[in-house]
């Protein structure tokens, strides 16, 4: 049996409140919201991290996601929403299983997400890492 | 002729350190990174927000960003990644025209989110919210 909470979830071994359910996806409310509302949307089988989710669950988990950013506008008068989807610890993430965060703002809602752009040393820095990243998606 | 950087940046009006580009979509690197060798993801065609952007172009970015997720990871040597999508300045959003944050993270790049969970007073408020996206969904 799966030690992961959200496959316990998925299996009801763990309850959940649920917004949205097909065959592939599952999407419930997030019990340590950062914003009241914050719901998340999860994989009925186990992929983690994005890189090991296949492009079709990825798909289906973003179109979820957006249906309920327009509810979370619609039904909840959410300003803004932010979707977030972690990967790996050092990126804050701690189920270790593909999920993604649909949380609505709200003019003065009071978060802040710590938006604090760097700078490159020069154009070659950022060029250099540019490369990188292109030889790489060839 | 549109006022809208990523537009300008895709019609090349704007020069740009680009990573991918296909018919639908344009990854390139973002000059005010949040950690370096953060890269930005947008469709070519101009959608604002989420919820307007259709679910076959959505899908596509979202699968653009995962194969950056990977090459951060692989070329960079990005211990995790933050994926981000954000939907009115309400949520931080800057520009207004889609577009998929891929942040690479790094064991003790000193980055944090402000991560802050709230707590809901009782089950009924969160599951009032719940219904309320619930019957939207519907």
């Amino acid at each position: 049996m799966s030690e992961c909470v959200f496959c316990k979830i998925v299996n009801k071994e763990i309850p959940a409140t649920v917004v949205y359910e097909d065959n592939d996806v599952l999407a419930f409310m997030d019990i340590g919201p950062i914003i009241k509302g914050h719901a998340l949307v999860v994989s009925k089988k186990h992929y983690d991290p994005v890189t090991e989710t296949p492009d079709d669950i990825l798909a289906k988990l973003h179109v979820v996601a957006k249906r309920i950013v327009q509810a979370q506008m619609n039904a909840l008068g959410a300003d803004g929403v932010n979707i977030m989807q972690n990967n790996g610890a050092a990126a804050g993430q701690e189920v270790p299983h593909i999920h993604v965060h649909v949380i609505p703002r709200f003019e003065g809602d009071g978060h802040h997400w710590n938006w604090n752009p760097k700078k490159y040393d020069d154009f070659d820095e950022m060029n250099g890492l540019a490369t990188k990243i292109k030889n790489h998606l060839k």
